[in-house]
């Protein structure tokens, strides 16, 4: 779980951290302007408990936005200060389809380590998972 | 490139031409009736050259439907008959973003792999790429 592992943000337990935390940070704090989380350091959550912990108490305050997405709100817009000093527009809808493909992109990580340590996946496949139901 | 390797499909070059397949198959063949990708076994691609060779050959064949959706293309329905006898149909927008998940899974085990051969993976990132341009 904390073993230091080649590629993305460096092991298993510090990617489900940080799908946690830029997940809670992209709808909340950025598009909902709610108070950012506070970031207590990956060295506070170094047990899968911990973190599993934290996702099920971000999740809660992410989820009534997700739901009540409608595409109306594609459309609406946030500016702001990227860190080398642009202010750069973007569409709510383009910030929410950046968090999935984060989440994507780890969960494929994930998928390689979970092999190594002779564990099976979670499946990628998004059919019959009732999208459009 | 072609070393065996723990997760996913089982190796760089395998992955290039499992997506390229796979993106023809469901586009083109599933979702617009077209011939089926005579599937030449991925031992006919065995170097990156004949892979990216395929993948730009298919890609000129997938392109005019992808830039031509419409939201209203989203509910057209298919019927098709799964490997378990069972008849299901899809939404076309749930096999596009089944698609599109299926590549960013990927490429996040490919960035893995990158590493671990000393190099630097293509970037996750969809914001300022012209989504909603």
């Amino acid at each position: 779980m904390l073993k230091a592992r080649i590629g993305g943000v460096g092991g298993i337990l510090k990617t489900l951290f940080h799908i946690t935390y830029w997940e809670y940070s992209w709808i909340n704090s950025v598009l909902q302007g709610k108070a950012a989380f506070e970031q207590e350091p990956f060295e506070a959550h170094r047990s899968l408990r911990q973190v599993r912990d934290l996702s099920i108490q971000l999740h809660a305050e992410v989820e009534p936005f997700v739901t009540s997405w409608t595409s109306e709100m594609e459309r609406n817009e946030l500016t702001i200060l990227r860190d080398n000093g642009e202010w750069i527009t973007y569409k709510h809808g383009e910030i929410m389809r950046h968090v999935i493909a984060h989440e994507i992109h780890h969960i494929g990580q994930l998928s390689v380590w979970a092999r190594e340590i002779g564990r099976e996946p979670i499946t990628a496949n998004l059919l019959r998972r009732g999208l459009f139901d």
